[in-house]
């Protein structure tokens, strides 16, 4: 069990809408809207919690409705961290119909003030001391810059822990300045960060030893339905999953992630934690929500997933 | 000032999205998102509370989702008498396009179960002494039947309340056996609640006879910017609104309501009551929202207002 401290500096409420058809224009009604909090670092903490690990939750949360996040964090006991921004949590709204057509429409988050960032450096600060290893995942809210965000992967190293890095665009090229411990990209997000191309497995080995000169440990190159590469000094591997029906890729790439830090945490052989990793990501894509509903099934998904050595491609 | 009991039994969060353009099937980015707590009680609350009366709000509220409510309740120093259920109270996400095109998703409410429907009979046997009227507004919930509503209406009327009712369909049709004090349907909701044509001054004078001699003391008949009838037993009045320009008609109705009340409550001229209550509709019209917020331009508007009595006609 370790101790784990989860940042979304840019959570949303998912709000998902089932109904017939969309008819633009008119009044739909709709079977059922649920309301969930949502972002990358949530979804991560709680497949680290269903792993048995004491998480600690941090961010921005809009102050005008924390409700559903408050909730959250009571229900599955995280320690809860988050700054307070005056506004609302973005929403995002997505309306499924019942031919599988789902049309999303993202909100724009609260504007995020330099004090409201001060404030949460202070707050780490204060708080990382006893915590083993720190995921920052997702989005940059408005008002946040990359250079922002390089500060803050610094001071979290500087406090001793492990950075684990999963974000995209300008904020992935900044962020790896700070050389994380770890990072999750898929390949187009490693190839537009390093700029450079990240198709086969000789380009992703050469840059992964460049970014394990930067001082980045593990890079996870995700594929989707093909699979996981993972590069550390001395360890290349390739994990291919088991096959199985796609109910929804929601929370799939945050499971990987939580079952990479879990299996590094508690120090497993490269093959079970990578093995592991990809079976609680396919366990994810067979459910409409993700986290680990079911051990036995778990159990039964990491028989069927295949890892190997990537020289041995 | 009066006391005022408002209940909502079908509240709704009503959720703003703003676009350019919303296209189906793919990720849309709004620009603005705004949540805010709705229902026509809390509309008719809002703008009783404006006209300097004290309000408490009940109804029936999901415990999930009550935030937004307790938050608007909290800043217009409402009494909160709101019955919680399990569940979340409705969402009405209202996408409002740059052409001006709206789309309405409308999410169905928490099923209310015959235990809460008790409950709040109970509270409102409890707090209704000292009130001075209550409006009843709006749908009724799922698992809430008409003839509840009637239950509802004769255990208020016992209480000694003058009820003001405005609803629609079977929910009015129920609710008119209890002879509430005063209705406001437009012309179509009476005439489908009385089954008759309601369409000449003529068949509204015959109609709210009929409904004088079930005990409804005012039938105020709503016609958009034609203006309002108001039949009481020796009082028929005609008020046509000063032409303004539409921002959105939410809450005109409510408006409406709340300054007929106002002014039977404070035993106003009819002349005056009906005249003020028209300019408050035409100010919601003027507005994105509703409410009083410019004492002088309702002076204005309540100027323009023309009251006849309706044998001139």
């Amino acid at each position: 069990m370790a101790r784990i401290l989860s940042l979304t500096l840019n959570p949303a409420l998912d709000l998902t809408v089932r109904l017939t058809r969309l008819e633009p224009g008119v009044v739909n009604r709709s079977e059922t809207m649920l309301t969930h909090a949502a972002g990358k670092g949530m979804n991560v903490a709680q497949v680290l919690a269903d792993l048995g690990h004491q998480v600690t939750v941090s961010g921005f949360l809009g102050q005008d409705n924390p409700q559903a996040f408050e909730d959250l964090i009571a229900l599955r006991g995280f320690i809860d961290a988050f700054v307070r921004v005056p506004g609302e949590t973005r929403s995002n709204i997505k309306i499924a119909e019942q031919d599988g057509r789902v049309t999303d429409v993202n909100a724009p988050g609260p504007l995020v003030s330099a004090q409201a960032q001060q404030a949460l450096l202070d707050e780490l600060e204060r708080i990382a001391p006893g915590h083993d290893a720190v995921v920052v995942a997702g989005s940059l809210p408005r008002g946040v810059s990359s250079q922002w965000l390089l500060t803050l992967l610094l001071q979290l190293k500087d406090l001793g822990l492990k950075v684990a890095l999963d974000t995209s665009g300008d904020a992935l090229r900044a962020g790896l300045a700070a050389g994380p411990w770890l990072i999750k990209p898929n390949t187009a997000e490693l190839a537009e960060a390093l700029d450079c191309p990240t198709d086969t497995v000789e380009q992703q080995a050469l840059a992964a030893e460049r970014l394990h000169r930067q001082g980045v440990e593990h890079v996870v190159i995700s594929h989707g339905a093909e699979g996981v590469n993972w590069f550390s000094p001395g360890t290349a591997l390739h994990a291919t999953p088991p096959q199985v029906s796609v109910a929804s890729t929601v929370g799939a790439g945050d499971s990987l992630l939580a079952g990479m830090l879990h299996g590094l945490l508690e120090s497993d052989q490269p093959e079970k934690t990578l093995g592991r990793a990809t079976a609680i990501a396919a366990m994810a894509v067979t459910q409409i929500g993700f986290g680990i509903s079911d051990d036995a099934q778990l159990a039964r998904l990491e028989s069927g997933v295949v890892v190997r050595t990537l020289t041995e491609q």
